[in-house]
């Protein structure tokens, strides 16, 4: 246990909080501060802080605790769908450093502006910079499938599916 | 593979992408309308549309592959921390309607105004409708804790102690 971290101070039940699940390893409670009717934490009850210091097996396993609640958000508080966010590092804007994952329930025309919010956030990035960033990134057993690789040749494609794959690769 | 599916198509390279990992269950590769440099996406090959049905194991699979990507970002391309996130369902803002991973990279200074638009969301909602959504998210064990338990009796606390505890709350 972390000495004044709050999540700690919760995990351990010094401090009070609106719990959903529990078990031996995490628990889940509701975020005080929600962005919307729901918006739930879980975390692991030791203390680390983020993606890169959490264990695989305690990442996996707080994978599949948020799975069973959005999946009971569902089924009780009739969300229609659920975004999951995980910020690691104070430069991802990570504000409490005790690793959480939102779970954050959703309903048509809830008011989060998160769609608007997204598209006013990409960057212009060219295909040279792509692929440069592409290289440095990719795990030593992809570079070798890369090498390796003939250029794939196009497929020919109908004036219908050439439209598709337009319009798909301009979503975000 | 589903038809018409802009994810199924780069998963099976009918479709080009900057693939920076691949197994044989999952792919990572560059979104072409990235928050930041190096944002990725991680899919299943499969289709399978969202968090509801993805099956467990997938899920803890990608987990640990967006762990690695992450760790990647630090070492490859200086990220001093990463976002994760994950929509599922229309109503969540979900666009491409085959379950995908963000794993966006960040820097100090990287111009991505989250922190800012989060805290704009925030809604205030009052503690008795706090304790309903409780009520009606806890699972069926917890249920059973919250009848069982007694009212915890609050700890002395220093004034220190309600300083931070005062302080850590009001984060978001």
């Amino acid at each position: 246990m972390e000495q004044k971290c709050i999540f700690c101070a919760i995990a351990s039940r010094q401090i009070p909080a609106n719990v959903i699940y529990e078990d031996e390893k995490v628990l889940g409670f509701l975020d005080i501060n929600p962005l919307t009717e729901g918006h739930t934490l879980v975390i692991p009850k030791h203390h680390v802080e983020n993606v890169f210091d959490i264990s695989e097996e305690d990442l996996k396993h707080i994978s599949a605790v948020a799975q069973r609640i959005a999946d009971k958000m569902r089924e009780a508080i009739n969300a229609e769908g659920v975004d999951l966010f995980q910020a690691s590092g104070q430069a991802a804007d990570q504000q409490v450093p005790h690793f959480h994952l939102h779970v954050i329930p959703r309903k048509t025309g809830d008011q989060l502006s998160l769609h608007e919010w997204w598209v006013s956030q990409i960057k212009k990035v060219e295909p040279e910079k792509l692929n440069e960033l592409a290289r440095k990134l990719a795990t030593e057993e992809i570079k070798e499938v890369i090498k390796s690789e003939e250029k794939p040749k196009p497929k020919e494609r109908s004036k219908e599916d050439v439209y598709w794959i337009k319009r798909a690769t301009q979503l975000t």
